[in-house]
């Protein structure tokens, strides 16, 4: 199953499935696609009773796309050693054997390891419980937008929103595709089109990873902007309600000592 | 003088003071500082009849700070020759002989130069009267967010106004510091201050170099709320104010083949 | 087939072995990879009649590792159509399907395909001919070197030598591991190790990529003082041999102006 | 005075010219550029009782060229207050006061100030001690080269050689300067001229900085295989004698167990 759904913005109760098939006694093991999820929304690979969790480097983790790593209960490892099926991603075997002395099989992409070791050192240094309430925290910033502006949220239960993105739907008639053609191109900004069965009737807005309350004002201002370009006729504007969220919401946690006197200047400066 | 006064947002008119140095016959050098001002807002070296230009990698070429220079008319060359006055910045024979070799008196800023080049090829690509257009559409739009929130432009003649910052006036009795410092804790972003017997009293937006509309619509949104947060009182949202100017105001001049050739990808990617 | 094997420092004739399928007239796939061998050695997929070739980002494309590729005959596209076995690596279709407009599958590694680009203009700029030869004339350096030294060659046949590594065996009795190690920690070079059932028996000798003469020289000069150290009798200096090699063998093509005219300074400067 | 004479490779004396001036009971201030002594050489502004230290980013310090300091006495502060010379970088009041809040009077080269605190880290990492007697070393391997090809030291007093450089004389009748082309056009190797008097008659080797025992290699196989090219008669094999040094002289001072768990791969890669 899938943890964070990328192309819809929903979460799936991870802990609940795995009761399920506790409950049936089902031998089954538990895979766990937690790609877009990954120090962006709480994941529990052990405590969960995940069997299988699978990762990449390109979005909570805030690196560029390249890597994709395994992590894994003894039970799938022992499942993997009389799997009858043809693997390659899923034959660890002889990862597992080599890892012990640091080294790996074939040549790994070495400039991602490294960048993989700082994020994870950013992200133990802001601190995960930060990290994860502050996603939460633009996710509901930027939901108050849409519905600011009269469009609806893909994700139909509040219960299972997406910390890390939000889907918008257009209203019947909109080309999203075309709003999102001219965010881009007036904008300089890409946003995520409607993949599969709601290609065309949304776009998708992130909030994960290396951004601040002010990346997604500007985020937003471009859809404001675009949509209203595109003839969509918006009920208010998404930018203020937004505005209103950040500004009435301030960061509960404080930042740490640690962060302070390693950052003593700020890293986003766009005023001079 | 000072091509752009990045203290204020006031331009100067160079051309009009060569003009009046001519009429009084007066022999005087004409010194220009465009730091702030080369590569954001119009300047004509040659054809202003300006004697030295000092200028600067850190504002409108896109570099960090690390090495200023200098352009030289045959007088300011011929009168260095006879001048009595002790001077290094300004000990520009050294140089010139060097450079005929292509090499320097002491050890230049190689990377800043290497950035430089890079630079220079960015804006020649686009073209000046693209980038330049870009900077006056930029400021148009700040200064609507300034008016609509009912705050006072620190430049009181618009001939003059700048395009490559805006300083904002605080009403009576608000600190401009203490907001400045809100939207630097609250939402990541660091505003110009207030020199001089204005400290205090303003803060600045800059518009130039490498931005784009959402840029600065972030900029104007910390702002916003950073505003009221302190406790200004605004006539009206500013950010609505420059969502319309920008959408409003298409860039005139399309972009060129050249740079849709070279940059496929949007180089700011917020969403995803 | 391999085109250049790494773990031994052979070439193969892929030409011949085309022949040899035809003249059997046996419907087999030739699938050859060139990982290693790619832009260092002579390499032609079309005019060698490969259905498949297989390479990558980290040899002599001068790039970290991270990306593969693939180079196709239609007659391999047309095979894959019906292929039955599980493939995953091998299913071009639907990457060929979405390349078409410039869009992959899957996440693609974007920053080493930037990178790529560039490599291709570097090894473009320089010539293909001239990136080539250079490679060869820097095998022989190496080779002279080994000779001098006593030891043996591991490829036996010069008419296969590798031009992009050379298998270094040593003298019976000699851990090749351990002299590995002395040259790592003494002198911080990390050479290639034995591998399969030549472990300990050799270490390699790479001579690839973004290398020139001296960096060459330090290698061998490492390889010399470790081999030393580790108490082997050599027969003579593989670096004076070495030295002869190269300075009695000036590179016959001429650096491109274009070369000469991006490059006025040199790049590995490790003198003041 | 110079602390190290990068035109030379000579050194001076710095405590004993303290001690001259303390005996004449005069007044002046010591001011000593350790430019390109800092940080690879012993120097100590307080022990020695300097007055005015000036160092610079781009030798020792292992960064770009682009900033210089200095150190100061409080003889030095005090003696600025009232001297009446035209000064501009010797003008520390201003610099003095805004540093006491993180500040600086005029925009600094920020990027280089990260990288120097990254260059100070890396160097307190390894211990100075650990990084002075390194230098030593290396500088004893290429003098042991310099004397196996019967070429002279330009300085003639070894108990003032430096340890960051290395003067090579050239024998009557060779331009020093065609040899430093030919080593720069052959092997892509840039040598230090010689300045001043000895323009032409003498080159500099520098083992200062990020080099290691195989990057002198590297460049001492450079020089031998130039004057060789350039028809200067060796009396016998630098590279020879710098590789019986290197190898009989292990670093006494054991690589700290920070360093090794800092950097488990080796930096310099040059073989694979």
């Amino acid at each position: 199953m899938v943890h964070n759904e990328t192309s819809t913005g929903v979460t799936s109760n991870i802990a609940a499935v795995r009761r399920a098939i506790d409950a049936a006694k089902h031998p089954a093991l538990l895979l766990v696609d937690t790609i877009s999820g990954l120090a962006s929304a709480d994941y529990r690979h052990d405590e969960w009773g995940v069997d299988v969790s699978i990762s990449g480097s390109q979005k909570g983790l805030m690196l560029p796309p390249g890597i994709s790593f395994n992590a894994l209960s003894v039970k799938a490892i022992e499942a993997s050693k009389t799997a009858k099926l043809p693997k390659s991603f899923w034959a660890w075997d002889e990862i597992i054997e080599m890892n012990k002395t640091g080294y790996w099989p074939s040549t790994p992409n070495t400039n991602l390891l490294y960048g993989l070791n700082e994020a994870c050192d950013m992200l133990l240094e802001h601190g995960l419980d930060v990290v994860l309430a502050r996603h939460l925290r633009w996710a509901e910033g930027v939901r108050a937008a849409v519905r600011a502006w009269g469009l609806q949220i893909q994700c139909a239960d509040p219960a299972v929103y997406s910390p890390i993105l939000t889907g918008v739907m257009m209203p019947e008639g909109v080309d999203a595709d075309a709003v999102r053609k001219i965010i881009y191109e007036r904008f300089d900004c890409s946003l995520g089109t409607g993949l599969g069965k709601v290609k065309g009737r949304m776009f998708r807005i992130g909030h994960l990873g290396d951004s601040n309350d002010l990346t997604l004002m500007a985020a937003l201002s471009g859809c404001e902007m675009g949509l209203k370009l595109a003839g969509v006729r918006l009920a208010g504007s998404g930018v203020l309600a937004a505005m209103d969220h950040f500004a009435s919401h301030p960061v509960s946690l404080p930042r740490s000592p640690a962060m302070d006197a390693a950052a003593p200047t700020p890293t986003r400066v766009v005023l001079t």
